[in-house]
């Protein structure tokens, strides 16, 4: 049934028709409501719309002296009268409003935020100053979440060119505050998700802050999954700095570990997912530009992006791992940054340890030369990678430095002087970290061999045992994959902290099931 | 930077999920905010979202006895504390919240509606009950803004099929009143708007009705324009009728003339309407179904619809106006609507006045067997072919029947019952219809023919002096394309009802000029 619009010119009210029109610095009575809107919308009643030729989602502006701000308009019959404005919280403290005030009022044209918005609808490419104008209003509020979500569905099925993600991730970046340490080594490593216990970062931080370079890592806390890294640095440091905080670790330790959303880089982002997630909204390019953002602005300029794949993890397909490699590399050779894409295997858990404590326990551990071999070489492997990527080091040396940084004990005093540095004990030990002491061991059934560790399943299970929030709940993997169990044999211990949410963990592991033994004898036609 | 997103599977989140998770029947205090959120949302402090596994934009269900609704989250850090959950007005009542009442919390699995949308955005081809699914979560409330735009960009870019149009249309039908005559005859036309001045409709429906047809006409109020056929109407009567009154009507009288949305017919279209227009989005099974349901609901079954097309219309292309034609036509048939599309010259406005009481002048004047020519000869043509339709006249007759109607005084006779009935006066004269006191006439600057009067312009000059709000406000086109005017000599006069709006609407009109003079003389190459 399509095809017909293709012809539709867009109009857009422009300044002109406004001023030539309806409300013109027409004046009200605000009537101020005691809650906050969570975005800039007044009130009006439907027969001062009529009258003014607003309709809602159109914008006004609202002035009180020197004072202005452009807010939507919605409508009421009954909530305010005619001549008199309804304004919320976040609007009457701009406007300082007080009692007997009255407010100026105009209309103003489109957008230029929305009329791109529009554009990106009709599949037009935007212009950086297009890409720009949304960004900044999505952080200025001043776009409808309507608006919003318009926008990241039209990037979703229209796409975003390589030049409009470009233009995104820039806009992103001044969307926020940025980090300024000049120098020519500014590295940083990135993986896209989706494992248990991948806690490398804890692991290549110090590493490469004790090989001598700069490298602010700004982390995630979990939004889906049972710990983010920012939740198990939570664990030994503090992690919510600001930018400024942020520049002084750096100087003194060269590495950090924090919190991305503390430090207020890129926050366009953060609201754009807050739409995104109940759409399942993932549109290429605003991932590209969320993930290359976060990254440009704390000044990285060499950087290892790990896209683990395989069953059960994010992606599944290798041929749309390298596909997703390309295009990471495409907007990073723009955005200067020298960058290498691995691809790993992400179709079982990364360590033993899932959730904050048991995998804060896990890093200390390879950090002091023991600990899951599987953290440690991944781990080596990242940082070996990074470390080559700087042309210091010839290929196939940088594992090898990485490893001896390691064995030596550098890493682990560098960590210690990061914690410490973040307001955490840097003489922490392994056995300072207990998990919840309320467990329970999953057993082996039969003898056998085990198949295969169930990423999702397995994060299903340690987010019902309480983890991110309970930093002591999570599950401890006695076995992995291949590994020869006996009946009877623990393959893995949930912890909780609490009877309840050890039961409640228990009931998921039921539908879930976490683990699959390996079957000699699969099925015969007879 | 797309072609990544084919191989996601889409996955949402399934009862038995929930059922294992997090909030499952959690007692909170409510805390009653006092206002009312347009929507059915609840205030959840971060930290119980964290608990529970919540994120903004989750859906929770909320009991207190037996009685039950949905709600969506959204997060606070500061205006509910943990365990209380903030209420809005329109769930307080619903569940009758009382002092020291608490309620039962539970999270829900992803909505099939919200599913759905998801679907349309993957460009799948969605099921009759997945599109009911979104019209009634519409019709409920339980959509937030965000997904309804989603949906209905996702409807523009991606299209909808005609099982798809069919299936909306049938939506929105099921999602209000309907009107049962259950007669073999029930006619019915639509204009989709666009020309100034043409009140047709309040010609035609009286020559059909005297015809001995039903014909249970609902129309719009403006939106963009200086009048609609509800606005021009209420002049002579009432426009706001239950379903109920409108049955009464027509089955005495056979015609009425009612506003459409004050019999409850389609709700779901008129939520749609608003987050439409802010975003310029005018997917065309969504516009079809909006048109259809309408007709539908009211029980058609033989409808004109008239298409104007032309320099400054909706639909500028003949090509396009038979494109459109021939969608009208694929879904009526699948409605079982025996439809003609006419495509007319929308090039120019019709009649002479433009604004409620100058276009119910020129009506009453047509109905008299007097008036502006183009308005009779227009509404002959509709209702000519309208009683074509309906097989009890041959092609060709129609014109005829409708114009010895006319012409018999039959149809003013008519017109003059429905008034009546609708709480009009059913004696009302021409001259008891007195425009706005306040006016202007624009006039020749030099003698030649008037080559074009541009619809778009006239629209917004009629807006300017105040139109459809002011009744008495528009204006009269005393010369139309192809008249030959003096110098000096009035081509139109602007009506307003007070000095503001009529220098306001002189301001529109130097800006925006209505009309064009022929050039002998174009340009020459030397």
């Amino acid at each position: 049934m399509d095809g017909l619009h293709d012809s539709v010119s867009l109009k857009f009210r422009t300044k002109k028709e406004v001023s030539l029109f309806g409300a013109e610095n027409v004046v009200f009575k605000p009537k101020c409501m005691n809650i906050e809107a969570g975005k800039y919308v007044v009130l009006m009643n439907v027969n001062d719309a009529k009258i003014y030729g607003l309709m809602p989602g159109d914008r006004v502006q609202l002035k009180k002296g020197r004072k202005s701000i452009t807010c939507v308009v919605d409508l009421t019959k009954t909530l305010v009268k005619p001549k008199v404005m309804g304004i919320f919280k976040e609007v009457k403290e701009l406007l300082n409003l007080k009692k007997g005030d009255s407010i100026q009022v105009s209309a103003l044209p489109t957008l230029p935020s929305v009329e791109a918005i529009v554009r990106k609808i009709h599949n037009e490419k935007l212009t950086d100053k297009q890409i720009s104008s949304i960004i900044n209003d999505v952080v200025h509020n001043n776009l409808t979440e309507a608006e919003v979500s318009a926008f990241l569905v039209a990037a979703e099925i229209n796409g975003l060119s390589l030049d409009e993600t470009v233009a995104l991730t820039n806009a992103m970046v001044n969307s926020g505050e940025v980090l300024n340490l000049n120098k020519k080594f500014v590295l940083d490593k990135h993986c896209i998700g989706g494992v248990a216990g991948n806690r490398t970062t804890m692991v290549v931080v110090p590493i490469i802050a004790a090989a001598g370079f700069y490298i602010p890592k700004t982390s995630s806390r979990a939004i889906t999954s049972p710990a983010g890294t920012a939740d198990t640095m939570e664990v030994l440091a503090e992690v919510e700095f600001s930018m400024e905080e942020l520049k002084k670790l750096v100087t003194k330790a060269k590495g950090a570990i924090v919190w991305g959303g503390g430090v207020n880089i890129a926050p366009a982002d953060d609201k754009m997912i807050q739409l995104r997630r109940p759409l399942h909204l993932d549109p290429l390019g605003v991932m590209l530009a969320s993930i290359l953002g976060k990254k440009k602005a704390v000044g990285a300029n060499h950087l290892i992006i790990d896209i683990p794949t395989g069953r059960g993890a994010k992606v599944e397909d290798v041929n749309e791992a390298r596909n997703l490699a390309r295009k990471f590399k495409e907007v990073t050779d723009r955005l200067n940054i020298k960058t290498n894409v691995l691809i790993t295997d992400g179709s079982e858990p990364v360590g033993n340890g899932i959730g904050p404590i048991l995998e804060a326990r896990d890093v200390l551990m390879v950090l002091a030369g023991d600990g899951p071999l599987d953290l440690r070489e991944k781990a080596l492997l990242l940082a070996g990678k990074l470390l080559e990527l700087t042309g210091k080091y010839k290929v196939g040396e940088g594992y090898g430095v990485a490893k001896s940084i390691l064995d030596s004990g550098k890493a682990l005093k560098k960590m210690r002087q990061i914690i410490e540095l973040q307001g955490g004990n840097g003489k922490v030990k392994v056995s300072d970290l207990q998990p919840g002491k309320y467990t329970y061991d999953i057993k082996a059934t039969k003898k056998g061999r085990v198949e295969h560790i169930d990423n999702k399943n397995i994060s299903r299970i340690a987010r019902a045992a309480g983890a991110p929030f309970n930093k002591g709940a999570g599950i401890y993997l006695h076995k992995v994959k291949g590994d020869f169990v006996k009946k009877g044999e623990a393959i893995l211990t949930i912890y909780a902290e609490s009877e309840t949410k050890l039961s409640q963990a228990l009931k998921v592991a039921k539908t879930f099931p976490p683990f699959l033994m390996e079957k000699m004898f699969i099925d015969e036609l007879l």
